[in-house]
């Protein structure tokens, strides 16, 4: 399966395809046409063929796709079935919201870490989930064997952090701080920057007509 | 000046451009060559001058871009004059992590209002900003005139409220909840998933090798 190939704007849409169809199983349909998931996650279907082809045929002419083996397929590329070990780091208002967040509902990752400079957070638990002091969070990485980073410190040290969360093993890192960060070329940087969120959309509101919910991404 | 030609992609990006230049500017900085924004900003320099490229020729040989006047330009385009204000529907955990959310920090944002429908949060202030009861919400918008809303509510209303922000003029949503709204054509929605997001990153770490930090937004 030469799923290294799939552009990037394909891959970051299989967890939608793939939450709608949880929802079709679990409502025991066991078609769905391309229209009708077209309409459903709102991605036109000439994008949702052209994603799909990325992976082989998998759809019939007439028949539509197969929801089970559709979703057995995405399970697979997803790693839905390895449970994932992720940390937070930094929880602040926002990083407490995060830690709160149900992540896990339909999925199997789960973030079994989180830390903080702040003494009076250190050794609680929030939400389920331990919090270490920041002097742990090296140690604790790499023997969880965590990979994957929630990065919510304030911007004046999320460099400091990434390079030491680097540094242990950590592969990828979802960066909610307005600085783009400077990584090595085989470390994964997610942005979630919600001043740029919430700026593009003024200017999506200002400057366009019609709707281009996320149709950009092709 | 033909802005409402330029890819939604490029759009995204203006923010990132005309926060760094902030920065350079309050550092005194007059002058950027194309190659050191590429580098602060991680945008490689071929999709800088084609981004600059849509509004024309804005950068000379030799000397690169004058940090002043791009930021003027930038300035113009992302109405960072005019005070935007923005409504929040939802104050739970990931809704009062957003009122305290610094959005305004170097930008022309601005929470006025939160709306939600627990009665012991009404007519309250978090972070500054007044909580109202959902029953006031189609009045309040209309008479704030509020374009843009952010929408943490749960997954099971957000359909409902969505369509009650668009009956009384709404014109876009961030859309924080894992639900893909349907809306009327002229209606922008920005999805916020942010399992999606997490569950993207995991992806990537298992399936690609180099840095793509947003690069493929082209």
């Amino acid at each position: 399966m030469a799923t290294k190939k799939i552009p990037k704007a394909t891959a970051k849409r299989l967890p939608i395809y793939y939450r709608y169809l949880s929802v079709l199983l679990s409502a025991n349909k066991r078609r769905v046409s391309s229209t009708e998931l077209s309409e459903a996650v709102q991605v036109d279907s000439a994008t949702i063929r052209r994603d799909f082809s990325y992976f082989g045929e998998l759809g019939k002419r007439g028949y539509g796709y197969d929801v089970g083996s559709l979703l057995n397929f995405f399970k697979g590329i997803l790693n839905q079935d390895t449970l994932t070990n992720v940390a937070l780091v930094g929880v602040g208002s926002l990083g407490s919201a995060l830690l709160n967040y149900n992540f896990h509902q339909d999925t199997n990752l789960r973030i079994s870490a989180a830390f903080d400079t702040k003494p009076e957070l250190a050794n609680t638990v929030k939400s389920g989930i331990p919090i270490y002091p920041a002097s742990e969070m090296q140690k604790q990485i790499k023997e969880q064997q965590i990979d994957a980073v929630i990065l919510t410190v304030p911007s004046s040290t999320s460099q400091k952090v990434a390079d030491q969360l680097v540094s242990v093993g950590v592969k990828g890192i979802l960066n909610f701080t307005p600085v783009r960060l400077s990584v090595p070329k085989n470390i994964q940087v997610q942005n979630i920057d919600l001043t740029n969120e919430l700026q593009t959309l003024i200017y999506f509101i200002k400057n366009y007509a019609e709707n281009n919910q996320d149709k950009e991404e092709k």
